[in-house]
């Protein structure tokens, strides 16, 4: 089953195009998973092989350029007629002489495209220095130009079909997040809760089921909520501490994030409250205060005049425009809600919103993934923001 | 609590260097976080931002230079003093104006490095394409060049204490097997048997929990079994078809894969008893052949030559190098069991051995992850080899 008609892919294909036309490339080679997901529907765990969507002016429907063995994948994943899905020979895999871009370098030469200006992926997380190099030897007469986060861009504003899997990601990301509070308790190991969340992101609701988020679910504890990154290890949490709780669920590769921060203990130190209190209050205003027109750093603003009232000051954005992705970030490296970010909010827009605060030895955080709607702001989640006490 | 003695990292470290004296390259920028955890310590999710550890001959310890906020999870996972970790200031982050290498080659020029003799790991997943045409722009008088999989090729002969990571790790493959045939039936939805899946990989055992595998579970069936790398949906298992099972479990970043194939129902054709018996057979055999001296493509060899007796011949190679490793791929691109590949195999070198027989609209598949021994090799998990049937 078609996750998407075949209507919506032509149409973001034509909106791609244009914004190729204003930038001057005739043919963009699209690297990106999320970026080649969004155009032909493709969607494997093959990321880990050089692969693309070609998408040149002259051609309605984008090429799809990948290993032998996923061809069949594309085929059915993808809304694609047969002649567009090109698979290369194995033998092009880790290959000490040869490089799947020299195969696609070739597949540009065949169509007459390598005197033309070519678009590229320059940041995107599967596009290598060693890919760029072949395709500049191979295609030595091309024009190469950066198209990073061209197709990102198109990607921003979601149709009400990607809005639909964000709604159920949303469902089921209350179920993982009420999965993880039950779970949490003093003397249970770190990898058990993890489990019970891994378990509730994938088995979803008895409607739809889950699909594996773009990051892991992370949530520290104790001297480790001051290191963001880490993940969990197989210690037990313990009494009187705090623990983030950054989590997520995915439909159809489209996500809703949500964080939450939980005290295990009866009487949380009162610092800890206010700032939970302050928190939840700048969250829930800038939330109000969002509606189509106003530009992102605006909602930034309304924040942060919030939290200067209490002394509170945050140095880093509070939120992204998110939705359908691919390890290792559900981010679309887009739009962000920051001082100097001046993108014009519109309808069907979607972010995840994220207040960390964190002070010496403690903090809170508290999420919400939306999506901007004709008149203000919808979340995906129906989940209490406060700071959770397991007792 | 550190994974390994600081001593093993100062031996990988003087491995790496003696490849760089070997390759003419005086400073390695070490992306890949394989490599940079190999050489460091650290662990964390945070390779969706540039970062890389930085190892020049002159210095005893590496670098680590990444995100400000990841500072504190490199102070908590590696063993660098304090001097050797570099937070970039958060700006560096997703901008349109500069790059994250753009820092790193101020630290380069700083130590008076510029035009030195500098590694890159052209084809390593998170070294962009950008990040290099920055590095070039910023260091016009160095000499770069390519330190691709140089690191890799010092991981492929594995420490005591990385196999007994792996052990580990093998005794969870085994529970994570028998949670995914235990829960397969007819009717059962695939993401509920991946939660199940998922749940086992995490909780471990009651001695150790899991770490997140490189890959998500793959468990394609019917058609899809031809697709390789599609992963679940919410459609239940049928009755009278054949499932493919690539799981594995992870131990601090330590693989174990483990492939299976079962049967839902009491009849399997004739035809894929036969197939899963050679293949099984062969499988065996090649097992049964390995000894430290022997060549990669001898180990090919064998299995080629008993499936060959049965008519049947497999086009791709039959295994790889494997151990520690991050999304997308468990796989080391070093070493592989294949026609052509010379790597004398020596004791402690991991392999994972996927023998999978595709026909036209069957298959088999099984795997086994291994390493070699003083007299020949030792698999990580105990698991029957044989087509599983669910009734």
């Amino acid at each position: 089953m078609a996750l998407f008609q075949t209507e919506e892919y032509l149409e973001r294909i034509r909106k791609t195009k244009s914004r190729m036309t204003d930038a001057g490339i005739d043919v963009l080679i699209v690297c990106d998973p999320a970026n080649m997901n969004y155009l032909t529907g493709y969607d494997g765990w093959s990321f880990y092989v050089p692969q693309a969507a070609v998408v040149s002016l002259d051609e309605e429907q984008p090429f799809w350029i990948g290993r032998g063995m996923d061809a069949n994948g594309a085929r059915h994943t993808t809304f694609l007629s047969g002649d567009n899905i090109i698979g290369y020979p194995d033998d092009y895999v880790q290959s000490t002489v040869k490089h799947p871009m020299n195969f696609v370098a070739g597949e540009i030469k065949h169509r007459g495209w390598h005197k033309k200006s070519i678009g590229l992926e320059m940041d995107a997380y599967y596009f290598s220095a060693r890919g760029f190099v072949e395709l500049q030897k191979d295609l030595p007469e091309a024009n190469f130009k950066d198209g990073n986060l061209l197709v990102s861009w198109v990607r921003v504003i979601k149709s009400g079909r990607e809005i639909e899997y964000m709604k159920q990601a949303g469902k089921i990301s209350e179920k993982v997040m009420q999965t993880a509070l039950d779970k949490l308790s003093p003397g249970v190991r770190e990898c058990d809760v993890v489990a019970a969340v891994y378990q509730t992101q994938m088995s979803g609701t008895s409607e739809f089921g889950g699909d594996y988020p773009a990051i892991v679910p992370m949530m520290p504890t104790g001297e480790k909520t001051s290191a963001p990154h880490l993940t969990w290890t197989d210690e037990p949490y313990k009494s009187e501490q705090m623990v983030n709780l950054e989590l997520a669920a995915c439909r159809h590769r489209y996500h809703a994030p949500l964080a939450r921060t939980a005290y295990l203990g009866k009487n949380p130190p009162q610092k800890l409250s206010r700032l939970a209190d302050h928190t939840v209050e700048g969250l829930n205003l800038a939330l109000e205060a969002i509606k189509p027109g106003m530009r992102c750093e605006d909602v930034e603003r309304v924040w942060r005049k919030h939290i200067a009232k209490a002394g509170l000051e945050k140095e880093s954005r509070i939120g992204y425009s998110m939705g359908l992705n691919y390890p290792p970030d559900w981010g679309e490296h887009t739009a962000s809600l920051r001082p100097g970010d001046k993108t014009v909010l519109a309808p069907n827009m979607t972010f995840h919103m994220i207040l960390g605060m964190w002070m010496d030895n403690y903090g809170f955080e508290c999420s919400e993934s939306f999506r901007v709607t004709e008149g203000g702001c919808e979340t995906f989640a129906d989940f209490p923001r406060k700071l959770f006490q397991i007792t």
